[in-house]
């Protein structure tokens, strides 16, 4: 079944909130999003930051112990223009270059959206790149379920949960998967980005509002670690955490953990495949907790399981 | 003119050691080169570990304040097998997920080699992955310049000055720029890997002997802080540091210096167009220093500089 | 005005949660509060973990924007016997030692509780130290605030709400200062720990119930930006992040901040009186965020302000 | 013996140097020493920064597999004047905070060194501290031994052979340890502070040329892994590296290590007297390398090994 779905309101924790709409398992969702800053499509903020999200969507039989897949079915950008950010984060640059960078809090970048040319062009401010154009990249930045212990966490951040992550990998086509915490798991998206680079070191990426089409699966009595995905070429585990060091260390490990137990593998064969073939992508380096990525090739991994 | 050299002793140290050649700007070197333990082609064990380098190379005219400019011809493996180590190294998984990993000094992997077919065999140890065959993709895990105050710097780590990054985007067809702190430069270079995944995260990549072809040219008057690169696609900026943040630090503060220096931008411009195109590759996080790696399409630098 | 508390249900996250008392700006409140792991005065558990707190408290008058002073004015332990871990921590020690370690999860230790010799001896498990006696130094685990954007979290970690900090230093006779992000402040205490080394690095105190006497105090219009304490030789600022580098950097730049702010200092001033003169102690490395002091000796401070 | 030395050259690394003067085991060295930039007892400038070191000494007996004890005997200023950074460092404080930091590097803050009354007093620049006095704290901010491999590593930094600590914790009456790596240890010494707070987060102590007067002392065939100290009070254990978490897990681990190997303990007693009874120091966060020291109080010892 296929549900239509506009928000009423907005939150900005992933949290045990009131669900919005109740759905079966495998059924598809198709909700608008405000941008991070509650920007929607005609560019009327009617939401706060930060990054307020759609939901929470309530799935009949997910329950904690269980995984919730999401299948990305399309991230349509529903307004002409996104903003940025358009000076590097303090934080990703050398503490001592940090005192060369101008105020980042300026007015905003603006890039307009073409969805036919599958381009995004800078419009404002005026620089040396003039009017650079480059190519749509349509992602969630945040999206998760509730986390465990009824705690609320804030849509900045982000965790085994899910939630801020800013993953610029996470596009149509990819399936996501997040550890059930609660009843209904309470599924919440939004924070579109037109594109984004590697780790969100700006600190935005083109921002815009949204409308995000997903089927919700539940996968019942499978644990996992962290937020898995999956796409046509790659099986990855996403760690969230400070600094990157630990976001990689949960991320190899999840990705060990699910070597063993899908795929048959022991420690040793972890070791030699992971050790020669895996890959590791960066989602943001700027949020409160900061986003790796371990990713496994599947043309390695015909043969086994 | 291009120079063919034997090394009869290697260095454990990047630093200010008597030169083992001498040649004029632009030359070319073939060196043989032993694995990082020392194996050579014959698989005996002439040097001892970590790492030992061919080298230095002295080149005529390099000076402090000049980059050296390295480009990697061709890295061709010289022996039928190669090694690696077969466990996840217990500092890039969960702290409390390392005490479930056996022992990582047990018998090592044993990987046969196939120049002609481009790929590589596993045949030791016998686990569910058979003889999982992956293609080579040659690199030499250590390379670099004597360190600046007369430093000597073992071949385990890296700094500015480059060393063990162990980044396996260094593959022929690749220029490395070096920052130039002492007379000739003095360039080292050895410890191919066959292939290694993102990380070096089992403590190695397929270790083995190796011939390198590589030019070195003197950029005079040009400084740069920290290793730099250059593929067919990309200019690239190595971190070498700990912890990843740090490493990505030092990374995307260099690429931002070498877009404002070389291409024009200003920090607006750097913010906007890294923010949303700039790419991070992770070279290992096993070393004392990890390396991260910030990467710039250039097709986004075209109607620039 | 003095108020006897007993709580009939504990709660393991701090957050926006109904008050179970609600106080006037200045009283004090005597609570018993159970250990960590949800263990009363009798020894039965009568709430589950992670450390289940008493509260929340409401104060009048407190509202965003303002400070909640705690004027901790007893930790008394109310039973015979404390509870310990017995091995230190993977995380607190070099990845390649932590395979070393025993599991931590076996038999608790087991202390006895002489308040009156003012001492704590090991009873349980026999090792080399025999029993051991060591001086009690009562102190809350876990305390603080509901903090913003109506965030609910975990007890196990910490923030600028406070929460899990595991600082010794936090003992009676301190004054802790907390920013308070919602209406009444919502005060919360529990997790007592007869004593604690720093670091917190076997995973626990000596972890007993507790009857904790303070008192609630609004400064109104005070705006601070993480937790902050004073007891009579030193004010201090509580860092409450991972790595240890960022709780440190948040300790920092909060005493920078209260020595301009409330000292009269300029930048220069700040970096003189800090750089010799500031003192850092170390609450918990165990925890999902650390804890980082930084203190300064009043008697530094006397003829400033 | 006691051998009174003055220095001729000094050196900017902590490598297999020729030494400067050879000595017996358990001599007394009393040697002159520059400041950090190489300033002497008369304010001249006679060497190069950083950290301009004494030495160094060769130590008849020392060998790889020793231990190199040194006992602090005197610390003595010799000059009227030291000076010091005002501004707290970038790295030392939130990113976003750096941005609002001056200059660091404006003219140095003078203070005078009364050495009869125990004090330094502030005379440079004007500020609201006015001519602040302080408690002198004599301590040697770099001393260290030749490191492995041959290594030569820059005295602005520190590793498992010392180097630029910056523990305040060094003054006279201390016995620190340090592992031998090279014939004859290979002792240096340098880089005075009148006085320095926790971290040295302006970037120095108060600097100053000094006279250093220390024994060597051989302790054969034993092996430690990192510094070590003691005084009258505690034994100690000081890791050096990045992050702060890194230099703490190898304090922990060498103290965990010398109390099983020297006190008899098993992994439970070490987990339950340092979980209870450890106290950490912040040496510096300043330097490339930053230092944490783990110490245990003698008092608990008594009764053990």
């Amino acid at each position: 079944m296929i549900h239509t779905f506009n928000p009423t309101h907005y939150f900005n924790t992933l949290g045990s909130h009131p669900p919005v709409l109740r759905v079966s398992d495998g059924d598809t969702i198709i909700t608008s999003c405000v941008d991070a800053a509650g920007g929607d499509a005609k560019g009327d903020k009617i939401a706060s930051g930060p990054n307020p999200m759609s939901g929470p969507f309530f799935v009949d039989g997910a329950a904690p112990g269980d995984t919730l897949a999401v299948d990305l079915k399309a991230i349509r950008l529903t307004r002409a223009h996104g903003w940025t950010r358009n000076v590097l984060a303090q934080n990703v640059v050398e503490p001592h270059y940090a005192q060369e960078l101008p105020d980042r809090y300026g007015p905003k970048g603006v890039w307009q959206i073409d969805t036919a040319a599958g381009t995004t062009t800078l419009l404002e401010p005026k620089t040396a790149l003039g009017n650079l154009a480059l190519p749509l990249n349509p992602m969630p930045g945040c999206f998760g379920v509730a986390p465990a212990l009824g705690q609320a966490i804030s849509t900045e951040t982000s965790g085994r949960h899910g939630g801020n992550m800013d993953y610029n990998g996470f596009v149509a086509g990819v399936t996501a998967y997040f550890p059930v915490e609660a009843e209904g798991a309470l599924f919440f998206i939004g924070d579109a980005h037109a594109r984004q680079g590697d780790g969100e070191i700006s600190g935005t990426g083109i921002e815009i509002s949204s409308e995000m089409e997903f089927a919700l699966r539940v996968i019942k009595n499978k644990r996992i670690g962290t937020v898995r995905g999956e796409n046509s070429t790659h099986i990855f585990a996403v760690g969230n955490a400070r600094p990157l060091d630990e976001a990689a260390q949960i991320a190899t490990t999840e990705m060990s953990r699910w070597l063993m137990e899908d795929y048959g593998l022991d420690h040793f064969a972890v070791g030699l495949l992971m050790g020669q073939c895996v890959e590791y992508n960066l989602g943001n380096m700027f949020d409160p907790a900061y986003t790796m990525v371990c990713k496994m090739p599947k043309q390695f991994l015909k043969k086994l399981g």
